[in-house]
């Protein structure tokens, strides 16, 4: 028996609310059909490669409608991607919404990603193992996986696995790249005739996987409430001390709706949103002389300190950036051709690939930091590629602010000090124990994956609205995933993808930021959230995001 | 007004527990006088150099004894040092405790730390102000300072200072060094007759000022668990992605009860105790040959993924890297007096190094790799020493760690993955919302310093006991400050201090790590403790660290 420590004791205990119109009990929850739906862009190519699942209305659950909840099925679940709090209890809710349907029915778990359906790697639940997870963050029930299913080749072997076991239904707990093939999983099965049904639940920290029927997706609440109790004490630590500048770097690669959140629930000096630097097409010496002028009016008022918060995925956001990376790649696939290469000295390997970088290329490079150069040119991944999320960008941004103190200083136009601390936050919060939103709407989320089985549904995303409001009166239905789908480029090919969503510059979230980041700025506005609360007050355990809040409200008033 | 979070406007409201034996006011309360004390080392040095506050006896309160406690004072209060949770309640206890006594009492904080009295920068307390900062983190309530109190100027001003304020004692917020200079202080200003007292408060989250009399320093509590809520965090993901490393730095230049701590609440696989390098005299290959041997064993049984705790301050525990560092110094300084030096390439800097070094030296030198080369010349304190605290030690481990495997995979003896990530956490601990624990500890200790005040005394430290009951059986009194003293060299001079507790490798704590370390190795043992609650069941919120439950068992049963 594993050691729990007594919130992990006392957590086991705790019951999700399930949402309120799913509340008296899956057979007694009918369904309504709403229209047709299509694509959200390229129609007809998403027709086409979904033919089988493709315009399906969207579906709501209610205490009236049309009974068509079936009560025997067997379910294989999976855990796809990156670990999200809150996956433990999608795959509790799916077990006893299957078990309150028929004590008959079995959920079977495959292991370590979608690679366990293909390989036919799987555990049986049951309640004991069931009760060891609940309310838990982690994804270490079954472990997960990045196996993509998109070959006939796996699906023959999906179709092997499900058959042996008589499963008739795959839940697929993902983000957007899991469900979009989630959807050609569920198109294939059906063209098959199989009759083996397809269900998404919405998955990711980075909460980029949300669109006109899902509000969120799940696992940002925590996450962000993680990172905002970390940042929110560094602030206070810099306004107690009153020496040093902490740059922050958030985890994320593509959306900056983590930084977002977090810099409106503790208010930083300085927020780099991402989204806004593409838009701006700023350039890296932008982007520093901003942070460099921040610095410098907060030392002309003696305040030599200050948080600054950056998204993982900034440099690939700077238009300048990612040609120069781009080119380098190129250049030095063709350089190290020549193993004489490697033995030369770095500051040599500059020289040499300077000369080949296009004149505006070379200046970007040059202005880096030796320290980035070295990164540049040391972390590639296997195919030679510059790993941009292994860049240490806080530490770049903090050298070429120094850089431009310095010059500032000379000049006799800055007489501050500049002590600085970097930080990176990802892993501190994507296997945090569920905050009571994230267990609740998971669990709701799971729960209403059996109903869309059960109602006979395939290529649909659980779905679990009015998020906002007690869990009380949520409502539960299903999106199907071809509706959120359009054609993008990927690894130069045209490919079928969930349409992720970037911050909107005019949306209600970063609206609220842009008009408030000035005062943030200069005086200290510092927001402490602490740490995330399970059983205090319902204003301090079950609020959700501010996001989320200020996206609803904007929804209702236009 | 400013933002306040949801649990910050919780926190406000929450009524820190005193402890039991002062729960019938102050005005109830009598004195006990212990026998005559005596330093725990170097007797007659500090005797010689505290004649008018030493040998004093240790006093207990309680609710019968000699009734001597006083009602009317002014007291000023200064926070010392780096910030640990729980330091604005330490206030909140003070100011209370002097309002119940007399409402015209009067408590002033003093400005930046020690230098606040000494220039005269104050502020006066209100209730109002006062009711801002309840149960709160951070120093920012009158901020704090790194100024020492040691010079007969010092003691001067802060005279003037009392005098013009009326201010008949004085409260000292700070670690071992701040509570020696406390006692020189309250030495100076006894011997000059001006009755002014001086009371210290045990404070660090190091949890290193503890001794027989003073169980444990506030912050310790809250700090370590909110590492280990990270730390649990890291741990889950890294069982549920089971493909990273994370090698996580923990704050704390000398002792490692931090370390120690969060290793017992989270049962990591590797966690290195400094005081145990040092006793063992172990060399960096040594301590880097056992990382490699617990990441070569996990591998064999499929586990290429782990966690392992740094202490922040190994370095200086490892004595052939104190050795090399300390000549490195004397070359560095000799060799940049000729400016030319500066403009080397490091290559050619590190050879030249390495001929001034002994043999030794330099192999030890030339064993690191060139990130951290890099770093030993670059981060140099204002007197042109290294700043070991800069050195990024969890990087050396890896670096050195993945050259081991590279080794061993070339002779066919390891056959892993290694991907690494590399923590370090501090700042995110120092000024967390102080827990349960340490809100009623910090409470107790202020309130406390004003019965001890009351009672007449100065040269002591507030001391709340019996700190693993529930704080209804809380127990108050004071050490003289004089009994926890020795004589110590301190750059080059010898001085008195407060013996600094380090962890004691035959005590009940270190025993306890020691006896399931290879367990926690190789079994993944982790222990996921999850953030700090404040409003669940007592087990949950309100008990201390493992640390004091194993000390205070091991005297009870001693």
């Amino acid at each position: 028996m594993r050691d729990f420590s007594p919130l992990h004791k006392a957590r086991l205990k705790y019951s999700p609310k399930l949402a309120g119109i799913l509340q008296k009990g899956i057979k007694n929850t009918k369904v309504t059909y709403g229209e047709k739906t299509s694509a959200v862009k390229d129609k007809e190519e998403i027709q086409k490669l979904f033919s089988e699942v493709y315009g399906e209305p969207i579906v709501s659950f209610s205490e009236t409608g049309e009974n068509l909840i079936g009560d025997r099925k067997n379910v294989g679940v999976i855990l796809s991607g990156g670990q999200a709090p809150g996956g433990h209890n999608v795959i509790a809710g799916l077990y006893d919404a299957l078990k309150e349907s028929n004590p008959e029915n079995k959920l079977y778990g495959f292991l370590g990603g979608p690679s366990g359906i293909i390989d036919g790697k799987y555990v049986e639940f049951t309640d004991e193992f069931i009760d060891q997870y609940r309310n838990t963050g982690g994804f270490d029930i079954i472990g997960s996986g990045r196996t993509k299913l998109e070959t006939e080749e796996q699906f023959e072997k999906t179709l092997h696995t499900c058959k042996s076991l008589n499963i008739e239904a795959i839940v697929i707990i993902g983000g957007d790249d899991s469900n979009t093939n989630a959807c050609m999983l569920a198109q294939w099965l059906k063209a098959k005739e199989t009759g083996i049904q397809v269900i998404g639940c919405p998955k990711t920290i980075d909460g980029d996987l949300k669109n006109s029927q899902i509000e969120i997706s799940f696992g940002f609440d925590t996450a962000t409430k993680t990172y905002s109790e970390l940042i929110g004490n560094i602030m206070r630590d810099a306004n107690s001390a009153k020496k040093y500048w902490h740059f922050i770097k958030l985890m994320g690669r593509s959306a900056t709706h983590v930084g977002l959140e977090v810099a409106l629930q503790t208010q930083p000096n300085i927020a780099l949103i991402s989204e806004e630097v593409e838009a701006k097409k700023q350039s890296l010496k932008e982007i520093v002389d901003y942070i460099t002028d921040v610095v410098v009016k907060r030392a002309s008022i003696g305040k030599n300190f200050g948080v600054a918060l950056i998204p993982e995925g900034l440099i690939e956001f700077i238009p300048e950036m990612k040609t120069m990376i781009s080119s380098l790649n190129d250049i030095l696939a063709e350089l190290e051709k020549n193993p004489e290469f490697a033995n030369i000295q770095n500051e040599k390997k500059y020289e040499v690939i300077s000369e080949k970088l296009t004149r505006n290329e070379a200046f970007v490079f040059n202005s880096l930091p030796d320290l980035i150069k070295a990164q540049l040119l040391m972390d590639r991944d296997p195919h030679g590629n510059v790993q941009v999320s292994r860049i240490e960008t806080e530490k770049l941004l903090i050298e070429m602010v120094k850089k431009n103190l310095k010059e500032l200083a000379k000049e006799g136009k800055y007489t501050g000090k500049f002590s600085e601390q970097a930080h990176f936050f990802g892993y501190e919060g994507r296997c945090a124990m569920p905050s009571n939103f994230d267990a609740d709407y998971c669990y709701s989320l799971g729960y209403n994956a059996c109903v869309l089985i059960m109602a006979g549904l395939t290529g649909y995303l659980s779905c679990i609205k009015n998020l906002t409001e007690p869990a009380d009166k949520w409502l539960a239905g299903g999106v199907p995933l071809t509706m959120m789908m359009n054609m993008e480029k990927r690894h130069g090919k045209m490919k079928p993808v969930i349409q992720k969503a970037l911050v909107e510059l005019d949306g209600p979230v970063f609206k609220e930021f842009e008009a408030n980041r000035e005062k943030y700025a200069m005086d200290d506005c510092y927001v402490f959230p602490g740490a995330i609360q399970y059983f205090g007050p319902a204003e301090v355990c079950d609020a959700t995001t501010l996001t989320l809040q200020l996206e609803q409200k904007a929804a209702v008033t236009c």
